[in-house]
C-alpha cells in the first residue's frame, strides 16, 4: 500500500520553513507498514492543491496534507477540499463547544473569526486537535483515504497519533508491526554489524529485520518483526527476547533503548544511584552542561559546572598545575585529570566529567590534529581518562560527539561498576 | 519563471533524513527572481525519476535534482539521466585528473569504482565539485534546464554557487536583484513595524520591498529591489542607503546584518575594544558558552564560565549570598546581579554576563512564572541588571531566548556605550 504526502505553504517553497513533517510522517507510515511513495511541497492555491490531489490519488491509497488550515489564511486547503470532495462546510457544535472552551480557559474572547474553526466539511470525519483549534479531517472516495491536517507540527502529530494513525490501521487492517531500538555508542557500525552477524543471521528464523541508523559517533540498530493481524503469535515477545541478546554480545557500546539520549540514562543512573554530577569543559565550551541542562528535573543531579576555556582559568579556578599545562599542553591526559579532580572538590559532587580537545578547525598540531580529545571522569576514589581521536573537520560534530562520549564515559566507567564487561 | 526541485532517495521518504536542500535551493532560486513552484522527494527508481522529470518539465523552465549521485547507489540518477537525455556516458578526463589529484591528496588507492565518478553524460555541461567526487550536471532540452546535483548539502551548495546559480543568471537574464537583512532583537513585528511605517511606504519610490522574517525573539527585515539587466541605475547603492536609515529609528533593536550572530557581532566588539568576556550561568545551563565558543577564535576573549546551577555553587563558588538566595530567590535582581558580579572577580574578565530564571516546563510560581528570568552583565565599575518575562512555556526557547538576549544586553549596556541610545 503506497502513501504520498502533500505540504501547502509558499513558506516551505520560498525556503523560510523547512518541511519537517513529511519526514515524520514518513517515519511513522513506514513503521506501520505503509510506504510512503511521493512527497510534494506546493504553493497555496486551490488549482495547485487540486492538480496535487489529482496526481496523488493515480499512484496512492493514502494521502496526507499538512498546512493552509489557519484562520489567517482563510482556511485555503478547507474550502479546496469542499470543491473536491463535493461538499460544504457545515458548523461542528462538537468542536465549537470545545474551541469556546479552550478561549475561555485562556480567558480570551471569543469571536466570529474563531468560530470559522468550527466549520468543517459535512462528508468527512473530524479528527479533533487537543492542542490547537484547527481539527483534522478525514476524507474517503473511491479507495483512497485522505487526511487533512494542520502545519503546526506539534499539532499535527497529536491528531495523528490519537486518531489518524489507529484509524488508518483499522480501515486497511495493516498487518501488526513491531519495532525496537537499541542505541549504540563508541564502535562503528562495521565492527558492530561483524560481532553480531550470526545474531544478525538469527533473525531469519522470525523473518525479522534489522536496519542500521548511523549518525555522528553512534549506530543505532532497529529490530523490526511483522505478522498478519490474525497470526498466532507474540511478535512483541520475539522481538525483545532478540533485543535481550544483545548485551551479551555488544553491551560495552549499549547506552539505551528506544528514544533515550544519553544524557536521559546517565540522569537516570545518578537518580538511582542518589549521586551527584558536576562539569569541567574546555573543549566542548559547555555543551555538556547544556545537554544535561535541557532536561527538566537535572537539578535532581546536576550540580553545575566550570567552563576552564583560558589557561589561567584552568590554573585559577580548577588549580590545574602551570607545569604541567606547559610540559604536556593542555590537551593532555596530565590536565584533564586534574581538571576532572579538582572540579568535583570545588562543586562538592559525587563524580565530575572534564574535556579537553582540538575542536578545529585551527589549532591543529602533528601531535595532536584537530579531533584529538581527553576526557576524564573523577570520583571521590578513582580518576579515569582517554583520549579520542575524531575523524571530523567539523568544530561543531567534534564538540557534540565529545561532550556524548564524555557522559557516556561516565556511564561505562563508573555508572554501570557491577554489570561492567570491558 | 517557475522552478521545480525533485530529491531522489528513499532515504527521505523513511524520514531517516529530512530534506534541507530543497528549501535552501528554493531560498537562493527565490533571491534571484526565480520563483519554486513545487518541490517531491521520490524514491530511487528508474520509473519514479522519468516519471518526475516528465511532470516537472511540463511546468516549470527550471528543474534541479538532487541525490543518487553517491557511487554506492550505482550512479542510477545518472543513467536515468543519460535514458531521460538519450546520451550516453563518457569519460571525462578533467574530471578523472581531478579525482586523481584528490585521492592522491589523501593518500587513498584510487580504483575502479572511483573511476566511475569520472563517467559522466556525453551531452551534458560538467559543473565541477570542489567538495567531494560526484559531479554536478547541465543539461538542455526545448526550453528547460536540468540540474543534477549530489545530495549531500556541502557539495550540493558549493557546486550551485560556484557554476550553477551564475550559469542560470546568465542563460535566463534574469534581472539584477539586491537584499539587505538587518537582524533585530528585542522588540516584536508589530512594534517594529510601527516605528518604520513611514520608512516603509518611502520604498515605494524605488519600487524595492520589505519582509519580516520573524523567529523566537528575533525579527529580520529584508530589504529587496529589482533592476533589470539594462536599468541605469546603481540598484545596490539605493538599498544600502535605505538600510543606512534604520539605525536612526530603530538602532536599539538592530544587533546585525546579514548572515551575522549576535555571538559574531559580541565576538567582534570585544575583538575591537580588546576585552574578555566570562559567564555565570543558572537557568540557561552552559548555553551562553556553548554559543560563545561554537565560534573558532572564541579564545580571543572567552575566558570560561561558571555554571552555577545549585544553589550551594552559587553560594560556595560564586560567594552569592544565602541570605539574599533565602530573602528573594534564586530568580531575582540581587543573585543574578552578585552572580556576575563575583563570576567577574573570578575568571579576572573584563564583563561577565549572568542568567538566572525558570525557563520550565515545571518550576514557575504565581509571582514567578515560566519565562521568568534575570540577566545581568557586569564591569569593573558597573553592574546592570533586566527582567525578561518570556511568553513561552518551551524550555529550550526559553533557555535560547534568554542565552540570545543576554548577549544582546552586554552589546547595548556596555559594548556600544559611544553610540548607545536606550
Amino acid at each position: 500500500m503506497f502513501a504520498e504526502i502533500i505540504a501547502i505553504g509558499d513558506e516551505l517553497l520560498i525556503g523560510q520553513t523547512i518541511d519537517t513533517n513529511s519526514a515524520w510522517i514518513g517515519e511513522q507510515l513506514s513503521l506501520m507498514g505503509i510506504q510512503v511513495h511521493q512527497t510534494c511541497s506546493i504553493t497555496d492555491e486551490e488549482a495547485h492543491i487540486i492538480d496535487a490531489l489529482n496526481d496523488a490519488t493515480k499512484r496512492a491509497q493514502v494521502v496526507i496534507i499538512t498546512g493552509g488550515l489557519g484562520p489567517t489564511k482563510d482556511d485555503l486547503t478547507k474550502h479546496t477540499l469542499c470543491k473536491y470532495f463535493d461538499t460544504e462546510l457545515v458548523l461542528d457544535t462538537d468542536i465549537l463547544k470545545r474551541l469556546e472552551g479552550l478561549y475561555k480557559k485562556y480567558d480570551v474572547p471569543f469571536n466570529a473569526v474563531n468560530e470559522e474553526q468550527a466549520l468543517l466539511p459535512k462528508d468527512c470525519i473530524t479528527l479533533p486537535n487537543e492542542r490547537g483549534t484547527a481539527s483534522g479531517m478525514w476524507f474517503e472516495k473511491d479507495d483512497t483515504v485522505y487526511i487533512s491536517l494542520p502545519g503546526v507540527p506539534y499539532e499535527m502529530r497529536g491528531i495523528l497519533q490519537k486518531e489518524g494513525f489507529p484509524r488508518l490501521a483499522k480501515h486497511f487492517d495493516t498487518p501488526t508491526l513491531v519495532h525496537k531500538t537499541v542505541r549504540t555508542m563508541g564502535a562503528a557500525e562495521s565492527k558492530i554489524a561483524k560481532i553480531i552477524e550470526d545474531w544478525a543471521e538469527s533473525l531469519n528464523q522470525y523473518s525479522l529485520k534489522l536496519a542500521y541508523l548511523p549518525s555522528p559517533g553512534a549506530v543505532r540498530l532497529r529490530i523490526s518483526g511483522e505478522a498478519s493481524a490474525d497470526a498466532n503469535i507474540d511478535l512483541e515477545k520475539i522481538v525483545q527476547q532478540k533485543v535481550d541478546e544483545l548485551p551479551a554480545l555488544i553491551g560495552e557500546y549499549i547506552y539505551g533503548y528506544e528514544k533515550e539520549t544519553i544524557e536521559e540514562v546517565v540522569g537516570n543512573l545518578l537518580i538511582a544511584q542518589g549521586k551527584t554530577l558536576g562539569t569541567a569543559e574546555s573543549c566542548t565550551g559547555g555543551s555538556i552542561s547544556r545537554l544535561l541542562t535541557r532536561l527538566s528535573g537535572s537539578s535532581a543531579y546536576f550540580k553545575g559546572g566550570i567552563v576552564s576555556y583560558a589557561n589561567d582559568v584552568k590554573i585559577n579556578i580548577l588549580n590545574v598545575s602551570t607545569e604541567d599545562i606547559e610540559e604536556h599542553g593542555a590537551v593532555s591526559q596530565q590536565v584533564v585529570e586534574q581538571m576532572a579532580a579538582n572540579a568535583r572538590e570545588l562543586l562538592q559532587t559525587d563524580y565530575t566529567i572534564a574535556t579537553s580537545g582540538v575542536a578545529g578547525p585551527t589549532g591543529g598540531s602533528e601531535e595532536k590534529p584537530v579531533g584529538t580529545v581527553w576526557i576524564a571522569v573523577a570520583s571521590k576514589t578513582d580518576i579515569r581518562s582517554k583520549k579520542l581521536t575524531l575523524p571530523y573537520d567539523n568544530r561543531e560534530r567534534n564538540i557534540l560527539v565529545s561532550a556524548n562520549y564524555a557522559l557516556g564515559f561516565l556511564r561505562t566507567e563508573f555508572l554501570l561498576t557491577s554489570s561492567r564487561k570491558l
